[in-house]
């Protein structure tokens, strides 16, 4: 039997901690998915007085054992990985640290316990986990096509900031403050919760032509959002076009056949596809 | 004239309880529906103080009524199908009994009184009534437009709820318990309000950072509706396109071909239209 | 000269009052136009009581110097039609006269004067004389796409109704009256508001499982705006390719051809439209 | 050397303010986006009152030397165009012009202090150095967009308004003062708040029948949102048609062929791709 190098282990650990082909990695994949769904869930309970008062204990073993298997699992990954420094600098290798660094943090400096809420960001690692067991085939379809109409919908939330800023202006100038516009950047916040037809309604216009101003940014805000739904449903469109069938006839190269076609729709000679 | 055999009388009590074919049959659905739709109004009715004090007696007697009528309906559908455990245990089977079970329940242990509301699911069984009716040839289409962007709509919710429970852990430690956000599952649900542009309001962000990643939330729920606006237009469109031309090839009959289709896809025969 | 006959009369009338090809016919249509504007702006000043006060007197006149006109109008319209019972009893015959009974109602019994908000159906005359002035063909388009999706759309009411009663029963149960939610009425009205993304926030959710409910609801109603959007964008895209070309080729017999097309794209002959 | 003409500086002038190609007009475009955007930034800190209270004489310092800026940038404009007149009563004249008045009103007539608030159509001077920059092709498209489809918007929104006015005189007629709808622009304001789905719940319906009212409001807003945006979308789709194949005839150039196209539609030449 050959000795395992050092080399050989690395390659082993890097199978089954960065990979989902085999068993082990697959088993690993599923316990990381577990305890990350565990932690979230006690982080939650933990910022909740009462719960915190009664399990306070038990939800402190449980943190604490799952902050360790994310060290060791952070240490595992620097070691398995040829370019440690690399990875540690990767989107989610600084996710990975972010994932334990909190707990020893208010272990170290208790003054700092407000960053705990921090270790929200272990969620981030699910997508990880999903990407390697290839639940996310569409949702790449999604980000693609959120992607190419990237462009549009910058200019287009561009345009709505500025008419939202140049609009909260108007609504400090004529609600002033005793309706509750006590300054621009209030005003401007206002304009964005009511034309994104959010509205709160813990600041209302008062004055009849605060009412009136307002109607035009809810009337505005209720016809715009055609603006991204139609972007993203004509590029989901062109997608959908795209991905039906890109083979064409042998014999008169038309386009357009049926997945299922075994002649052509044009000229009716057999297809070999 | 044939003596009615037990097998029979099974197969016409069938045929006016299950189908909606004979003039008996559609009467027993069209009085069926008319008692949901009175059980209903009479549940709504009764849980308003005012006037269950005044007409509570009245109520009762349209609540027993209908239980009861209910109750032989229960016990004709059980009798007259072939499997009666697999009618018992299907979708519809539960329903059916739950639509009885509460007003007994509450007869023999008082206390349960809050259970009466659970008759509002009597509401369900419409759609059966509708279903035999054959109103709901629409209603397939648009279910079948669902299905297909499921996956889609799937991955689309979860990286939502994802985003919500991050971006709501922030706004906790941001905004802490005096502006409202008492804990994180607080937050998270306040995020979710603001995201998909509700707005409440009973909790509203009060520090300037607080209302800056509010603005952030509100204008990404505003952009991002447009996700399953997109999916589930492509569908239809799609579906539309399938279903526009009707012709059907002379020689084998499938349908679904192009409009400018010369030759059937399927067999290659010439088309004449 | 001939003498004016009673029924030339008529027709003159009638040209000038139900046309709108003559220039009296146009200038008709325009003082009219005019008179239901400024008529629903008195209407609706009257109702603020501060002005009220103030003008009171020449609202009060400017009301019957319209109400007098609507009256002759009215009675013009009913001489000049040969079926005068059928206008009486049409649409806009309903209206016209809705118009301007309630001035004299309130004249002849004072206590009914809260009847007077109801000149406010003046303004339904207005699609009257846009639909003469032929102003609203991009109207009809929308009709007609609305009108096509009608029963998609009327399916799917009724599920999101049927959804709305199910879910706000379920909150009622979960919630009870110490939250707001004090019958079950009241339960299903908060839970449309909150499906549809209104939220006023009067009533909201107090207990855990309350607004873990409200946050599916919420979600739903994020998620399900996207069928009608669906249905009509759908509709508005084949109808935009039915307007598009429907000639075809005289040699090949292919669709599709551009407006400005010279040349079947398929057989490259010419095309002579 | 040749002496500088008075023209060849006007032209010289003229290219670094008014075009972006040569580098001293991209780095005056640069400095005076960043003067805006400081200008904008200073605006809304100077109306938060403790910011003012803190901060004011900074501001006032930062305001003046962008004002001085901007007065210069208004003079050399003025001189640099052959055509001053037709500059200055230009759009982006007046906003000029608006840029830098109020600070020097606010000086002569402090009274109108509260103009200065105007200074935040500066940010509208953005767009002419975004267009300048050639950043706002994708606006260009949207723009184009909404045009195309502004008539049946246009439509839309009338008959959305009409709506609302009658709906909201119903709801005052039902409601009354005491639920807050104290008068008819009252009710029909909270109308339209309602049916764009904003919901601010300052005002809220208390009467059974104005609930239900309410309901329907709110259905209809949630169904109707569907008209402006399958509006837009249908008008990106075959904006998308159009701009798809991007293949020229190699006799006469046009472009806009079909995808399957094997003959040119303007001069019937074949297509070879």
């Amino acid at each position: 039997m050959r000795p395992i190098t050092s080399d050989r282990l690395r390659q082993k650990f890097h199978q089954v901690i960065y990979e989902a082909d085999t068993p082990a990695g697959k088993l690993f994949d599923l316990v990381l998915l577990l305890l990350i769904v565990v932690s979230i869930v006690a982080v939650m309970l933990e910022s909740v007085v009462e719960i915190q008062q009664k399990y306070g204990a038990e939800l402190a073993v449980i943190e604490w054992v799952i902050t360790g298997f994310f060290t060791l699992e952070y240490i595992g990954r620097i070691l398995s990985v040829r370019q440690p420094l690399k990875y540690a600098l990767s989107f989610y290798g600084i996710i990975d640290l972010l994932a334990t660094l909190p707990s020893y943090i208010d272990l170290l400096f208790p003054g700092f316990h407000f960053l705990l809420a921090l270790r929200a960001v272990r969620l981030l690692r699910i997508f990880r986990i999903l990407k390697l067991m290839h639940f996310v085939g569409a949702g790449n379809n999604l980000l693609e096509a959120l992607k190419k109409s990237r462009n549009k919908i910058a200019v287009f939330l561009f345009t709505v900031i500025v008419i939202c800023i140049i609009l909260g202006t108007i609504m400090y100038m004529v609600e002033g403050a005793s309706s509750g516009f006590t300054s621009i950047p209030v005003s401007v916040y206002w304009t964005i919760v009511t034309l994104t037809t959010v509205g709160f309604g813990d600041i209302t216009p008062q004055t009849p032509l605060g009412q009136f101003i307002s109607v035009i940014i809810m009337i505005l805000g209720y016809g715009i959002i055609a603006v991204p739904t139609g972007l993203v449903t004509a590029q989901f469109m062109s997608q959908n076009r795209e991905d039906s069938n890109t083979q064409s006839c042998p014999n008169c190269s038309v386009y357009g056949h049926r997945d299922d076609a075994d002649f052509c729709y044009h000229c009716g000679s057999k297809l070999n596809f």
